[in-house]
């Protein structure tokens, strides 16, 4: 059975992935009901309107994120609406529990501008201990989470953002090792330059400053582009210092990092004969990865990642993110900053004790992540 | 111990109510999680996407409830906000767990107005099976139950209206039948015009047509007050036919049945003495009702109903809103109607097979409550 296939058994025969169960097991009898709700909840409510901080003391926001999601830019599937994503939200609060024993609520949303979904994430956000934005397209995907961090206390991250880089970082950290490079030395082209690539980008820029060109469906992006968007110009502060144009056949040339966070296709054997010796090729597109791996390696690649779990190397962000929230919570963290990414990323990359080019990293499954990455998000 | 140490004490040792589980028990290996997540989630989201009537068969929204509350009129606690108001809620969701089996998700608000309440529980909707509106305050909670019922295709019910009247009617019918009244020959003093009183009023209306007299903080409703607001100046319609005015001293005498849903001490032993003969009084005011049980049974009262669980006759919206939502999920019923309540008053009426002064609707507890109602709501 195929993984389509059994995605519909199991979807079927569970009838979804989540439920809600008490954590009081005991049989609630009249006298536990009067104090879990009226009238002895009464006291507690009172305690926390006087005391707003004593919500994660008394209420289940302890221990939960709310993976928010408007559908407009779902893995693999792009723009299909709430409904349609959120059986991968609800995906991704198993993955929560699962890995990290966060307790989390899949959120979608049925409205799909910056003022419309900070308004809708402002007005719920009392009811969470830490919120998790999902899928949502860029460029409005920057400015909604730079607008939810300046105005709540709760920790909030976008995931496709600062779990992808905080992964690839933990990546690039051990593939540099292993191939004898010093990061902030490498010459790195990123190809995509929505949510992941900008924030990859970013926190390259912040952890090693290393030579970086971005390229988008367009180009690359130089100072020459008349059709850049925000957060694009933003990336022309620190990249693409020498503002060289022109296809990407020149700009990949000597370069000792690819990474693709684009489509399938866009790296070709051509293309990596003509990089640095030894290089390092993150095609991460998914499902299908900008260049196979049997390819990239056959044209002189060092190590290869890319997204997907049956191939050496998978690079998800499903190996940071239940570590970052469940030190975000259990720390009492109010902001998941660039510093805290670093660390994860640091934590993550240690964790290969002796990495190799077909191990760079952790599996997913290995279960000393969660607490490693936790143990520095504080 | 009494019920509020009892409540620190729980909340403290637990922290929260309720948790998250995975409704498929087994070990959650790579295979399972390519199934559940990418890539194998990917084509159930493609199938929920273009046919949006898969929702419930594919995700947990199949047995979920959103309960939402803006906090501005928590019970016996007013105005308190969206973190005083979050431990209520959770408590409800418990409710929900513990009598019916459904999931429920505690969503508290940030934002007040009536357009802002709409704009965030439609922007949030395409994530739940059901919304329960908890807590908000009149007349602004009129308005925004009968704009989400419009707008949306999900089941809406505002409980602290239609949960309290569906209670309210069922102890009346049997309280009419154990005093030997019809119902649409009483005369019914409604004391309190908040969403209970206003909802309590329409319900009787729709079931029986009694003579119904409404008071509010400062009188009787008439067609002389200038005060009004919309849904008070509503039940002018079929309340107050000979257009009364005057203290509530004059408008209880010669009453059949009393019902308060407005503060404590409202209702005189002497006023009792004016009403008709065995007339039943349900004094719901929480925690302290209009008139003491023991005041009202020396004063004449025949049946004498409280919202409490330590006197008999508790009459609690706890008593029907499991068995609602859990009909309007199990049945996929898309609006809840007058006629469902009515069915469901019935329901709970006829589960009293000899029903007494001392018991007159069953316990809470009584476990054939949930499935007689549910089989209602269809």
């Amino acid at each position: 059975m195929n993984s389509d296939e059994l995605a519909f058994k199991l979807h079927e025969q569970y009838g979804g992935k989540i439920k809600i169960v008490l954590r009081d097991s005991s049989e609630l009898d009249k006298e536990k009901l009067s104090a879990y709700y009226t009238p002895g909840v009464a006291a507690v409510s009172k305690a926390v309107a006087a005391d707003k901080s004593l919500l994660p003391k008394y209420t289940w926001t302890n221990n939960l994120v709310a993976v928010i999601s408007d559908g407009s830019a779902v893995l693999g599937l792009g723009n299909i609406g709430p409904e349609g994503a959120l059986p991968v939200m609800e995906g991704k609060a198993l993955l929560f529990k699962r890995f990290a024993d966060i307790d989390s609520v899949p959120i979608v949303l049925n409205v799909h501008t910056a003022d419309e979904i900070v308004a809708a994430v402002r007005a719920i956000a009392p009811s969470f201990g830490a919120i998790n934005l999902e899928d949502i397209a860029a460029p409005i995907c920057f400015e909604v989470e730079e607008r939810l961090k300046n105005e709540l206390s709760i920790p909030i991250m976008h995931d496709d953002q600062h779990g992808t880089a905080t992964v690839v970082l933990a990546g690039l950290i051990n593939a540099a090792k292993i191939t004898g490079r010093k990061l902030s030395e490498c010459k790195i082209v990123i190809v995509g330059a929505g949510a992941a690539g900008v924030a990859i980008a970013k926190l390259l820029k912040e952890y090693a400053d290393p030579r970086i060109m971005a390229i988008d469906s367009k180009g690359v992006i130089s100072r020459d582009r008349t059709d850049l968007n925000d957060s694009k110009k933003r990336l022309l502060e620190f990249t693409n210092q020498a503002n060289v144009s022109g296809p990407m056949q020149e700009v990949i040339a000597g370069a000792d990092v690819f990474i693709g966070v684009s489509a399938p296709g866009v790296l070709t054997a051509d293309m990596v004969k003509t990089m640095a010796k030894d290089p390092i090729i993150f095609a991460l597109a998914n499902p299908d990865p900008e260049i196979m791996p049997d390819v990239a390696k056959a044209a002189g690649a060092a190590v290869v990642a890319t997204g997907r779990s049956d191939f050496p190397n998978q690079v998800n962000n499903a190996t940071a993110f239940p570590g970052i929230f469940r030190g975000a919570l259990s720390n009492h963290v109010r902001q998941i900053t660039d510093q805290h990414k670093i660390a994860a990323a640091e934590a993550i990359a240690a964790l290969a004790e002796n990495p190799s080019v077909d191990e760079i990293i952790p599996s997913v499954f290995d279960d000393r992540l969660v607490p490693a990455i936790a143990a520095v998000i504080k």
